[in-house]
């Protein structure tokens, strides 16, 4: 039933909530504006008297049961609170998506929110951004395909959001940015920016950051500046490198690369996850674990014909 | 019932036929030989006592039915001859993979053999190989994630089988190979290489070659060798590139490239979804329907652990 509400009545658009309105969630917000088959059911924040201009027609607030018929709340929360924001939502027969992405822990998140959606018929999809998410469907891909040798993920040249929060963490950083450029094979340079507090000296805190655990493995570079923020950019990239071999046959060569603004890329991933949840049975999956095609608007023959 | 069988006794091997012994289906039997879930029920091929010193000791025979238990063909058959042999062995309750790639004509044979598969409690793979295939789960992808652009499929530089036969049906060519070469969005050049029969003229010859409805929209060189068969080489590739707008941000630039053995990569998808055909209720699907996680040999919350 749930499932013949989307696919036979498709002119019903998908009301999606946006959960948590930092960075991501602006762009799921041009995303959800963007997509033929969607609609706005409101946005949840901590602060629902902080409305800027882009959402003025929308209702801002901070409990999701004060919004109309919500068909998927779009998580847009920092990683740590994915979990309880889904757990709740999932129960008031919510589908989720969200963008967690911590590697080790994917696997225990989708055990509890696998058994949570199945008891309340909704499904979660979780991990979905570019990496883990559209990256992890190529290292799938690769992987079925080339079953043997070494995948490298290089990431950037762009802003590691993770890296960065250490840096800050660091006693006298008042601003930094770690940028991360990829030397390939999997490894990688930081470039590190700061502005230093006054009163501390730049060489003692440069050299804090580079015995930081984050840092201590890979060549870094740490450099002081006036401005930290005139330095922002929100481009990333990745280069997905795989050599192996196909049956018996050696020496398969495969990349794949990316340049692209990277929440902008985030946001798009969570509103085609969204999308995939209403084809999928109730529970918990990884994008790994969904067909691409029902992350496409569209009529399936359709879709095939052009993309097939 | 035929779900449990494969997934929860997974010390039980897949049993696979390879229908037709060519070029294709010579890889697949070293694909089925590494994969460690498979193993070779047997060979059908139109001269059963043609037994080259790798198939001494499989079962060759012109019948299928003379195989043992027999759980999914791999048809390396001809595109032409596909669809009567799907539905030939879909009706004996057998699986089917095949390389179909008329791009045009696949939404029919999927809903061809959608029936028969759905009539007899089977699955079929259509279509599977790197393009229509691996490919098709890469265009599928960058159309999710930057929904708006151009995506540019850019061939070779590889042996085009299509324009190689299309050179030999031209009176007086001897023996040929046409190579393709990409010149970037979409674009491709058709190097030709010729033997010319005795009492032929080569700029005659050539000329007909490039009235030929498959070259005359191509740049287009053609050659006289004095052997083909000493420039034949099956590596190919492919680079798949789109520039597009996720929400509404513009310039996202990803690309897909490929330096592969040819008919190594198709046997090894046509392995993969074989797999693949296990985990899915009756029906025909495209590569694009599947979850990629399903082409995969191992435990799912492992592959999840490894791979997102």
């Amino acid at each position: 039933m749930w499932l013949k509400k989307y696919s036979i009545l498709n002119m019903k658009k998908i009301r999606a909530a946006i959960v948590g309105y930092g960075n991501i969630g602006k762009y799921v917000l041009e995303a959800l504006e963007a997509a033929p088959d969607f609609e706005v059911a409101g946005v949840v924040r901590r602060n629902p008297n902080d409305v800027p201009a882009e959402l003025k027609n929308y209702v801002v607030t901070d409990d999701i049961t004060k919004l109309e018929k919500v068909d998927v709340a779009i998580l847009a929360t920092p990683t740590r609170s994915v979990e309880s924001y889904a757990k709740q939502m999932l129960a008031l027969g919510i589908h989720t998506v969200d963008s967690f992405d911590i590697h080790g822990s994917i696997v225990d998140l989708r055990r509890s929110l696998d058994a949570v959606a199945k008891a309340h018929q909704t499904v979660a999809v979780i991990a979905a951004g570019w990496d883990p998410g559209s990256d992890s469907m190529v290292r799938a891909l690769l992987q079925a395909i080339v079953p043997k040798g070494i995948t490298y993920t290089n990431f950037g040249p762009g802003m590691s959001m993770g890296h960065t929060v250490a840096v800050k963490a660091i006693e006298g950083v008042k601003a930094a940015l770690s940028m991360t450029i990829p030397l390939g094979t999997g490894v990688h340079r930081r470039m590190v920016y700061i502005e230093v507090k006054d009163g501390y000296d730049f060489e003692k805190v440069a050299a804090a950051i580079k015995a930081d655990d984050y840092f201590a493995h890979d060549e870094t570079h740490v450099m002081q500046v006036e401005s930290v923020d005139e330095l922002k950019d929100m481009g990333h990239g990745v280069s997905l490198v795989r050599k192996g071999v196909s049956g018996k046959t050696q020496n398969q060569l495969i990349e794949f690369d990316m340049k692209i603004n990277n929440p902008a890329l985030t946001a798009q991933i969570l509103v085609c996850v969204a999308r995939a949840s209403f084809k999928q049975q109730p529970g918990a999956y990884t994008m790994i674990e969904l067909p691409v095609i029902d992350m496409l608007y569209g009529e399936r023959e359709d879709l095939i014909r052009k993309l097939v």
